[in-house]
Parts: structure tokens; sequence; C-alpha cells
């Protein structure tokens, strides 16, 4: 475990600052959600182009087919037992059990999900919105399962990969492929829409190796009940359940967690970060070293080459 | 801490066995959910007798009107406000914080609540259901609060009465008065219509005190993974959520529990719990001695005396 501490460069002008001598606050968002040239053709219906910027989020369904959503669970399910046996960082379990909970990375274990991600409907959505061809800062397949998942406590991602992996702008998307029917009731990703246009600065020390807790239970990062209260009240709250083969595309800066799920069905997806390319990570805006590069791309950013696959393509090898 | 254990009375037939030696099973049940003499006439709908007896539970709206209900608010405010100072066993707080989860034996705390329970609308539907005069077994105002709302694991009442309070026969239920609105995503009570009809053998020792942790998180009487499979898979499953005013009755041996809320909505309810005055508590079907009496009756045993209120009666002192 690495305990050393990094001093933070004050030179940089740091436009989103949290933590550290921060005090809880609800700032403006300083940059847009779009940041396609207005005179380019969108890939979906511009009203969605519209929504997405109001609301911070977009549930599309019917994106991926029955036949490629089969042979994407078959991977999936074929990851998770490889896993199971597997003592790599990149595999994170449960709390207080050895059930898989994420796996990090899957875009470098899978070439199945690497063409995934790569996929027009997902990495060209991603390109036209940021305005900028694309890289993927993380990439990682969810599995919450049946009766005993857990929680996962309010957050803006933005606020964490600018503090801890130096990312500068909110020019970042999160893109959700169900590859599980979600419900209301087995932890469907909770969004306050329009939470991404306030930026939320939270309080307290980054400590040293912070993502080995907050991957399992978020402690520094978190808004203040009384922010949360004013963000709830003034967004409102909703579901984004779909039923496998949907897509969730969300901002990097949209308020967003997700509750237990006590009942029977498992809520599994992949999940791709997408960051535009003159977005690049720099040194972390805290006194830490970066995260490790298989939950914050550093070393190998490579700006992806947008393909059309079809459900062949994703069949398991 | 009473450590003391007690030996089984093997004298008596438990027609229920869980715990101890027994293996996790599903099993018939083997008596009526409704006890009602065919010729009376229900206090409802027929038609919503056969529901309670097919599904296990009912949700009625707008019992109570909103002037009941905001007085009822005001009593549940000044209650857990006066709770907050109190260390009083019937006090349970959330785990790891001071906030108040419930307050137990709210009839002899409050003449507010003890109106509520003998009210006609409630207590005189359980004397029908249960045809006989029935007695308060347990009362209780649930507060979950917004934010940091627990889960609550799957289980039957009735498992733990008959085990740990020697309730002989599934000849109870629950009566939960909504004094918030409730949505899907506050942790609303989350039942399997239909499995009161199965009783589910748990497996586990209780242990001495066992009541201390069952109400923060239930460790013993907790059906197996594959039990619940199988009976959310037969049953299904749904939320009982519906506006302040609402009133949820469900039968004691129904498959129940809520998942966490993180949303910034509290839900709060009066819970009680009505039982057959025939089928008073005898000594536990396990080697420990009762629960005290704040969380099981069983000295202070009283048919309630069924009584007609108005907005006015529950006006808070």
């Amino acid at each position: 475990m690495n305990t050393e501490t990094l001093e933070r460069d004050t030179s940089r002008v740091d436009l989103y600052p949290s933590r550290g001598d921060s005090k809880a606050a609800i700032v403006p968002r300083k940059h847009p959600c779009v940041w396609a040239d207005p005179a380019t053709q969108p890939p979906v219906d511009r009203s969605l182009i519209e929504q997405y910027e109001r609301d911070g989020f977009l549930v599309l369904r019917n994106v991926f087919t029955p036949d490629e959503v089969a042979h994407l669970q078959a991977e999936l399910d074929r990851l998770r037992h490889q896993a199971e046996s597997l003592e790599r960082p990149e595999v994170i379990t449960e709390k207080g059990s050895r059930k898989v909970r994420s796996i990090f990375k899957v875009h470098a274990l899978s070439a199945v999900f690497a063409k995934l991600a790569a996929d027009e409907r997902l990495a060209g959505l991603a390109a036209y919105l940021l305005g900028d061809d694309v890289y993927l800062h993380q990439s990682r397949l969810n599995y919450k399962p049946g009766f005993h998942g857990k929680e996962f406590y309010w957050h803006s991602d933005f606020e964490t990969w600018h503090i801890e992996d130096g990312m500068p702008l909110p020019r970042a998307l999160s893109i959700s492929v169900s590859l599980t029917d979600n419900t209301p009731h087995n932890g469907p990703l909770l969004v306050m829409p329009g939470s991404h246009k306030h930026y939320v600065v939270c309080e307290g020390e980054t400590p040293p190796d912070n993502y080995q807790m907050s991957l399992q239970a978020q402690e520094v990062g978190v808004p203040s009940d009384e922010n949360l209260a004013w963000l709830a009240n003034d967004s409102g709250l909703v579901d984004t359940a779909g039923p496998a083969g949907s897509v969730l595309i969300f901002d990097c800066n949209l308020m967003h967690g997700s509750n237990s799920n006590i009942t029977h069905l498992p809520r599994s997806n992949a999940f791709f970060v997408y960051n535009a390319l003159s977005n690049a990570v720099q040194a972390p805006f805290c006194n830490q070293p970066p995260r490790p590069e298989f939950i914050a791309t550093r070393d190998e950013i490579t700006p992806l080459v947008v393909r059309r696959n079809t459900a062949d393509d994703f069949r398991p090898a």
C-alpha cells in the first residue's frame, strides 16, 4: 500500500476545488454538458440531446437486440466465474463476502467488451456529446447480486475524478448497458435530474488509497445531508430502471446513487466512462498519488476507434 | 444482559418448529389466514377479504383523513424528540448513529396512539379477520430516516413470534398506518404475495438476547437464499407503497423485508400487531427466556375495546 503523500501543485488553477480546506457548498457548474458543434448532425434525435442537456441523463431502450444481449450475458457470466478464482485488484468483492461486485478494466480482459466499448451506439454518441475524440477513462462490469446487493450512496463521479484523478473539466460521461432487467426494487441507479448543473463541494481530507474503501462504501467525497436535501428538493429523484438491452447515458457530474437489493433479482451492467481526449487526466487535485491504472486510465490513453458491431461480434470466444 | 438458557418444554407439540435442530425447508401452513365466521358481515368489502386471504396482505388508501394524519404526525414528531433524550430500551436507534429508528410499546407511551390502536378501522378489522377478540402483541412507531435508512432483510414475523415469544399459531396480523408518503424508493415494505401459505423453517440456534441484534439487523430466523429464491419465483414481489393515511394489513406469516433508503424522503408509520386472545403467548419454542414485555406482550394481555375515533381524538396533548 502506497502511503506517501504528495504536495498539491499550487501553480495550477483548480476550477472545481473540493475536500481539503473546502467547506460543503453548492456552486454553479462552469462548463457545458453537451460540447457538440451545433452544426453537427446528432446520432440520435435532437430532442434527446436537449433532454440530456436538461436532465443530465438519458435512458434509451432496445439499443441492443436480444441476440446481442444474450451473447454479452454469456461473456459476463464467463468473466464472473473466471474472476471468482482470481486474486486481482481489478476484481472487487462485496463487503464481507467473496461475491464479485465489479470487474474493472474489462476492455483489456475481454475482446467482446472491448468491441462493445467502441460500438458506435456508445462511443459514437459519447464523441458527439463531448465534441471530441474519446478514450476510456474507466470500464467495468457491475454485478449487484440478488438478496445481498449493497447500497451505493449519493455522489458525483466528477468530484472524485477531478480530485483523485486530476480530470480537469466535466467533459466526460458514463454509459451503462443493462444486461439484466432492472426494476424499481433491485437497486437501480437513482438520479437527481438536472443536478449535473451544480457542483457539490465536499468536505474532508482524501486519505491514502481512498479508492480501496470508496469502491465498497464511499466515505470521502460525500455531499452533506443539507446539500443533498437542497438538490433533491430542487431536482426531484427518479430511477433509471429499464429492461436488458437498455442504455443509460449520464453526465459525469450528475448526482446519483442506489439502494440495496434484497430482491432475488440480480442487476448487472457493462459500464464505460468516456472522457474527451482534450480533457485527459493530469496530476490529482489532492495530496495523494494518482489512483491505479485499472481505475483511472493515465498511462494508456488511446482514442477509441468507433466501430459498427453485429451480434456475432459479441459471441464469447 | 440475561444469559441463562432454558430447557425447551418437550411435552408440548410444536406445530411450527424452526431453528435448533431444524433444517432449512418450506412446509405448508397448517392453519387458515382468515378465521372469521363466514356468516359474519365483514367490515370491508368481501372481495378485499378474499384478496387478503389469497395474497396475505391488503393496502387500503385514504383510511385516515388528512386532518387525522396531521395530528398523528404531530404526535409522532413529539415522541421522537422526547425519545432522542431518553435512554430507554423501548427506543431503538439506527446502527452506528443516534437517530431514532423505532419506539416500542407506543400504546403505553401515548394516549393518541393508544386510541389509534383501538380504532375500529384497525382493531375492528383485525378482530374480524382473526375471528376473536384481539390484544396488542406489540406496538411501535417506525422512523426510516431519509439518506441513511437501513435495509431490513426478508423474514416472516410469525417464525420469530412463535420461536422466541411462544405464540402457538399463525392467528395474528400486523397493521401499519403510513404517516408519510411511501414511494417505491424510500424503502417501502416489499412483500411476496401468497408466501403466507408457506412456513419457512430457518436454521441456527437462537442466541441469548437475540432481539437486541435482530431489531437492528436480523441474523437468526433468516430464510436460506435457496428457500427465498423458490418463494420469490413462486410468489413474485411487490411493494406496498401508498400515500400518508394508507393502511397496510398483513398476515403474520407473510415474507417481507425492505431495502435501504438513500432518498431524502423519510418513511414513518405506526405499527400494531394484533393477536387473537385465544392465541396468547406461552413459553418460547426455543431454549431462551421470553423477550421483554415491550417487544412481546405477556404479562399485560388485555383485550382491546374497539372504539370509533374522530380527528380530535388524535390531537396531541
